[in-house]
């Protein structure tokens, strides 16, 4: 049967890059998420065109074959996991700039282009691509939109719907269609770009991407305040709100994780300060605002850097890098939640009880601006299934307590496939359903990424 | 039968007010858009509770009766006309702020709350809610969420959809389900409250509504820069970017515009140029962009108004608070087409044909900064049916060169009744395919707005 169906592939893609062997497919057969059920994708095929990617989903569509379709494979919730007798669709080739429209503030791209190659492409213009995950040297266009990526200058700029205007998408069946505009504004129709965007590649697969461009900014300040725990720091968060600054990047270190750049880079974080707020403001008056934020900050208590400071510009590149760190005796797991704002001291006290309680190891980074959390927790290895055990307690409480504070289970990342247990907790059970109808409208056959996103039929 | 309906429907909703008197029938039979088939609705009612809204849903699916949701009547696009045999379910008096929590910069509101009266309720916090149609001192947040209304401050803060957070909805059967989230940021699941924002009461009856707010500017310059013609003002516009100055608001007035309001104000503006553009800079950057603002506009030949002017503040009022002019014996369409940015200076120019070609009257402003225009055609009542017919060609011209140039139908009013026409000619079958399979997810029996938003099965 396998067999047949790859033989099938081949004949209906004469022409196209196909790969079965172990190697590939081991390499394919997930992303940086969480692994809970590895298999193997039956092959991994490279479109290099539009019309590659219909001849695919009509391929897949005749086979009822799975398909997963994948950008860089940077996402961490699992969305590009392989799953039984699925084909993984890589987007990777598809990789061109197809248009920049300085004038228009926009530009055209195929989801392979990576999302530091576009703004290297606009910056001669004067314009950037605002969304900006951590990821942004390595992740796709086309992979940020599949999961509404996020980023640091989210807290000014917005996530990645924000910055899309119109999606060329094929559908299960090989339809391509295009939604939204090519204009800032537009109303006509249903909001299907909204609807796509964040879909995990669960209704169709994006082969064409309109985004916004924003001007750079003229300026950019950064301020970096050391304080003694992080209560105070996260004050400082609402204090920069009330004091009506609006930071393009407000991130907030825990002592975890200044312990652990301190242990990665030779700094001496830890001794500065049991928590460290970065602040980044920009524009016209990114200097009027950073003296603010200053000045805010000092009252609180903070140690404040000075205008210019060159160190602070070093610490918001380290934190803007740092994706996580995999430690091969260690398993670790990275969260995402988001929190209304006001209550991030109350959560991260609740994650340092949970952590005590369960016997695990924590690091807590925010951006602080939006609420949205990345707490890390993490066991030895040595430790075995019981030490697995306790680290997955600690995450679903995690789950739980931001829950019950007005939260989300993902301000970022995705629900993908790891996510997928909380979700039910998040939503109703109508809303749920509502969603797997909306999925079948466009999938009806449920070929495309199953398993990943909303919780199957 | 429809004294039957009547019957049951108040027997259904005791205490529920309910009227089916011809004075307010006539009221509630159109909203402020152009009406092509005046129809009384068979009955009016006020919803004051979700409860209310629920009960009025089951009753209408068991009767199969057609409901049209409305709020204050202000959209221009006919969204909120009677259809045949239908109810009107005003929300005007489920107009409570609910809560107001201004350390997460978030209000909670009901959908009849005016838009108004929320920036004014969070004023003392040092808050605003962005979003501000013209209509914003008489329309409502749940009329300004079922169009996605724009307004002037979009062009730096975005239209409603970017200041909701999550909405309650009552579904054509009766259910309550709650979308989105109460932090910044969130992807668990498809984008469902961008999918109902929007959506023109066609999928569901908006009974709740969390929106962002935004910490008010700690200042604000404005800049009236007159042009000799249209084409150097819209330069203007794109040298305003290139100076990457993000205005908060940047509209552009031609010189019929400004004959308009010289004629009702009594002002000389146009002895003083033949264009307007009006640009609001805000927040800590506010003086050192309208400096630049300043630079770039006299560079490139316009006359512009010194820092502090009060003539360019009372302009922007001005232009804040026109909703077009009702003029009795006129009959006058105004429109809301976007075209990408740098199209602006040849569509109004092809606008201007269009009106010496089609023989009827024009003016035009411009959110200039989302290239979102807003003609006036108009011709005299007296010439009766060909007027009209020459005012529709022009209507029809306007909108297929709009589209030939990247552009869309509607910026900003929605689809509603008025705009249906056009649609097919933006989106293609597929996709209008796809709402009507959306649509029939939430609404099966297709009562909530028919004829509204996307063409009907």
């Amino acid at each position: 049967m396998t067999t047949d169906v790859l033989h099938d592939l081949a004949l209906a893609l004469p022409g196209v890059s196909l790969a079965t062997d172990s190697t590939t497919l081991a390499a394919y057969a997930k992303d940086q998420g969480p692994v809970q059920d590895l298999v193997d994708p039956l092959a991994v095929v490279w479109a290099e065109t539009v019309a590659d990617v219909q001849n695919i989903m009509r391929w897949a569509s005749r086979t009822n074959t799975a398909v997963v379709p994948r950008g860089a494979g940077t996402g961490v919730s699992g969305g590009a996991h392989a799953t039984r007798n699925c084909i993984v669709l890589s987007l990777e080739k598809m990789n061109r700039i197809l248009e920049i429209r300085a004038g228009d503030e926009l530009a055209v791209v195929e989801p392979g282009v990576i999302n530091a190659d576009l703004n290297e492409a606009v910056r001669p213009h004067g314009l950037m691509y605002a969304p900006d995950p951590a990821s942004y040297r390595i992740s796709t266009i086309g992979g940020n939109v599949a999961t509404n990526a996020g980023g640091l200058r989210c807290a000014k700029y917005g996530v990645t719907r924000d910055s899309v205007l119109a999606l060329d998408v094929v559908l299960a069946d090989g339809t391509l269609i295009r939604t939204g505009h090519t204009t800032f504004k537009g109303v006509a129709g249903y909001d299907l770009t909204g609807l796509f965007t964040g879909s995990e590649g669960t209704l169709g697969v994006v082969v064409g991407i309109t985004v916004r461009l924003r001007y750079l900014p003229r300026e950019v300040c950064t301020v970096a305040a050391f304080f003694p725990d992080f209560r105070t720091a996260a004050a400082g968060v609402l204090a920069v709100g009330a004091a009506r600054v609006q930071p393009a990047i407000m991130e907030l270190l825990d002592g975890a994780t200044m312990a652990a750049l301190d242990g990665a880079h030779g700094s001496d974080l830890g001794t500065r300060g049991g928590a460290l707020l970065l602040i980044q403001t920009d524009g016209f008056g990114a200097e009027a605002e950073a003296d603010a934020v200053r000045t805010v900050l000092s009252g609180l208590g903070g140690t404040v850097s000075s205008a210019g400071s060159a160190e602070a510009e070093r610490l918001v590149e380290l934190r803007r890098h740092s994706r996580g760190d995999a430690v091969d005796h260690e398993l670790r797991v990275g969260e995402d939640v988001a929190v209304p704002r006001s209550q991030l001291v109350h959560y991260v006290a609740e994650l340092e009880r949970m952590a005590r309680d369960h016997g695990v190891r924590l690091k807590v980074v925010a951006h602080a601006g939006d609420g949205n959390l990345h707490p890390t927790f993490w066991v030895s290895t040595a430790e075995g299934a019981a030490g697995a055990a306790r680290l997955d307690a600690a995450l679903d409480e995690s789950i739980t307590v931001a829950l019950g504070l007005g939260g989300t289970i993902t301000g970022e990342h995705g629900v993908g496939q790891f996510k997928l247990r909380w979700l039910a907790q998040e939503q109703q059970a109508e809303v749920l359903e509502l969603q797997r109808r909306v999925k079948a409208v466009f999938d009806p056959a449920g070929i495309l990424n199953p398993g990943k996103a909303i919780p199957g039929a």
